[in-house]
């Protein structure tokens, strides 16, 4: 576990460089915008990657706590490994939206400056994301927290750039089980 | 606490249905999009939905929890209570992200059937936005947690469809304080 944790830590030290040098370059695009719809679209990312960089500014130093060995044992009867587990699981979706954050970016800068840092960072923050889900796959298992992905069914058809057609009507999704921590297994603590 | 926590069991009961209703009309047009851009850009809005409402089906039986006065005492001390806490700061953010999608939507979706649809979930989420963002801020106040909106400073522009130039260059946001439960503080629990 502590090894996870220590590759869980380069990685989002990482991903927040890159939200970094992505808000960076969004920024004159929102400021030089054509209209309100073009602006709106901007910003609307920009925030969303704002409440990221916010997020990680409090999961970053919890991950740090627990490979200081501070942060007590890694069991559900522990509510910080609770709250580590809760956030890494929030922050596997944070990447999965960056990466399509890029992959939208990717299809309108086309110059050849930013066509290169948006191909580095999306190849990057592409392999964190899979490391994520796998290693929390495993953690979410190996914890018996009844985690459901609610991405699970997307991820069946592969990358999805390429396979994502519906080919049926899609329902509103209903996780099949309850996310991880219940109300009941917080009680009981 | 219980007036404020019977509001937010309306509001979020009512905004689930909204997603659910905004997913359905988002599928046909994801199922004939005219490129790989246009399903991209439709279906990452779509999942970002889907992650919601899936976070959604946890903090509606938190807050029925505490509503049938079994979540335990509105107190720091009371890890529950955080969850809550912690949870409804983040659908804060899933609200004002949905009415983000909702404008984006009305940009594009002209015909008179969308638009009336459309401009009506717009205005309950929107007013239900201001309402949560209120109350959390009063509420986090209260209990003292320390927890900095990374909002604050688009909205001190008003509304951000009218008002969000960016005049001088955005530095990406760092939280002026932690955000809300520090490791310590649940350390000491």
């Amino acid at each position: 576990m502590q090894e996870e944790l220590s590759e869980f830590y380069n990685i989002f030290t990482e991903t927040k460089k890159d939200i970094e040098s992505f808000m960076a370059m969004l920024d004159p695009v929102i400021n030089n915008a054509k209209d309100d719809h073009e602006r709106l679209y901007y910003h609307h990312i920009y925030e969303e990657e704002e409440q990221r960089l916010s997020r990680l500014a409090e999961l970053i130093p919890l991950l740090e706590t627990f490979l200081a060995g501070q942060g007590g044992s890694f069991s559900p009867s522990n509510n910080i490994f609770n709250r580590l587990l809760q956030e890494l699981n929030l922050e596997k979706f944070g990447l999965h939206n960056f990466v399509e954050h890029l992959d939208l970016a990717l299809f309108q800068f086309k110059d050849a400056e930013r066509q290169a840092k948006l191909t580095e960072m999306r190849g990057t923050n592409h392999t964190s994301y899979q490391f994520v889900k796998e290693k929390l796959a495993r953690i979410n298992e190996q914890f018996d927290t009844g985690y459901a992905d609610p991405h699970a069914h997307h991820d069946e058809h592969g990358d999805h750039l390429n396979h994502h057609a519906h080919s049926t009507p899609v329902q509103p999704v209903q996780p099949k089980t309850k996310r991880s921590f219940t109300v009941g297994s917080l009680i009981s603590k």
